[in-house]
């Protein structure tokens, strides 16, 4: 079974373009079979509020209205997603961005309003992987913007760990998955404050102290809730780490283990 | 030789959502293979007033800074190009949004600065057109943004009628095309002010005194001279009509001939 990876970048390097511009040559230079996931949550933010948007977190996820959704769109599925996809092609790399509805990849459920509205946030509802495996296995890398749709016209905004997720479980049977969900540390720390307590492994005990005692939070927790499922659906290898930690001699990441 | 249809729409069909609506109805009902090219000038106009970005037009032509550069890219290959594909989905058409950099569709190259510097805006060299004759055979229908890309990770803002046309004209040796330019009116008229001076066939020399006289002037010059260059690449058919045009029994437009 040949091997895929399935990386989802986010925060600083999608807001930085100088850290943007180095990380798409380090991905580039990756060798084998990948998709590339992001999000662009920051960038979002600070165009809603030029424009007079105040967005809303509630545990870590955003809250959709429609305007916020239609930046959510224009900053992923655009201007983040094609800068992406151009860059890649100024390394010779064939790319195609997309989100859910390219193709009907991501169909999604708009959640439900109760107990709290999240606007327009989508549920990943079903992965259709025969036009993924059809780019992969020709040599394309397939750019996934964090947006999907319900088959009824509607986009829909969703958390790209989720997606990057969905899409690694859904290829389990084609390929022998890895999935990477970068942000800017370089793994779980068991104390936030102290950057020398880096979990090289974690479990889902491991994972129950730390979030009881407060060492994990916020949008970490998705996160890691989305890695232990990959892993439960036959994802072969799921690592937290930092865009630096993909490509660096020294490694430094937290890869979650079952056991 | 089968035959393809290439329907470019802009300008009211794009900011008004009814209408957008209804025109994804009408093109999934079109037979055949086809591939839609969408503009999107007012939203960006109308965006760009709301942060505070003064648009500037030169000859029909935006003039795109960096500011104006990243509010196209959002606003065509974001938030126009995935509504468009979502609806086309809902319609159970298979569709995929496009721009240049996506499998290196477009290549562009950034216009000369000299006599006017319009910015980041493409002048299309190259349709690559290997992948999209894949999508169309493959039964999905191509949906291109107007977005290219200089292949150094450069996007750059090209004119919508340009990159139907440039489609147009890539793919006569494998399909019989036809170029439908839409906008506003049913077709050229030999007097603006007048409804029912639709001209039903427009070739140069006619198109020359209508341009002398006035009667053609502004976005009209480009629309027409992309038109005309595509009919002498060997596009079979072009045609410039409204997007009520393309579906109804009365089938009023203006076919542009060569002789």
């Amino acid at each position: 079974m040949e091997s895929l990876k399935i990386i989802k970048i986010g925060g600083e390097v999608i807001n930085n373009d100088k850290l943007l511009l180095k990380f798409i040559h380090d991905f580039s230079s990756i060798s084998g079979r990948k998709i590339m996931v992001h999000g662009g949550g920051k960038s979002v933010s600070s165009l809603s509020h030029k424009i007079g948007i105040i967005p809303t977190m509630k545990e870590g996820r955003r809250v959709t209205d429609a305007d916020t959704l239609m930046l959510a769109v224009m900053v992923y599925s655009g201007w983040i997603n094609k800068r992406i996809v151009a860059g890649l092609q100024k390394h010779f790399c064939q790319a195609i961005g997309l989100c859910g509805a390219d193709f009907n990849t991501i169909l999604a459920n708009k959640r439900s309003a109760v107990p709290h509205d999240y606007g327009y946030v989508g549920d990943v509802e079903q992965v259709n992987s025969n036009w993924i495996i059809q780019l992969i296995e020709s040599g394309i890398i397939p750019v996934f913007s964090a947006i999907t749709h319900d088959g009824k016209g509607q986009l829909l905004n969703t958390n790209a760990d989720t997606i990057a997720a969905s899409l690694a479980s859904a290829l389990v049977n084609q390929y022998e998955t890895s999935l990477y969900l970068t942000f800017e540390h370089q793994g779980v720390l068991a104390d936030p404050e102290e950057p020398d307590s880096l979990v090289p492994h974690l479990n889902p005990n491991g994972y129950k102290k730390l979030s009881d005692n407060g060492a994990i939070s916020g949008g970490m927790i998705p996160k890691l809730d989305n890695g232990f499922s990959a892993l439960q659906q036959g994802v072969n290898k799921v690592i937290i780490t930092s865009v630096n930690g993909l490509t660096s001699q020294q490694n430094m990441h937290t890869e979650l283990v079952l056991s």
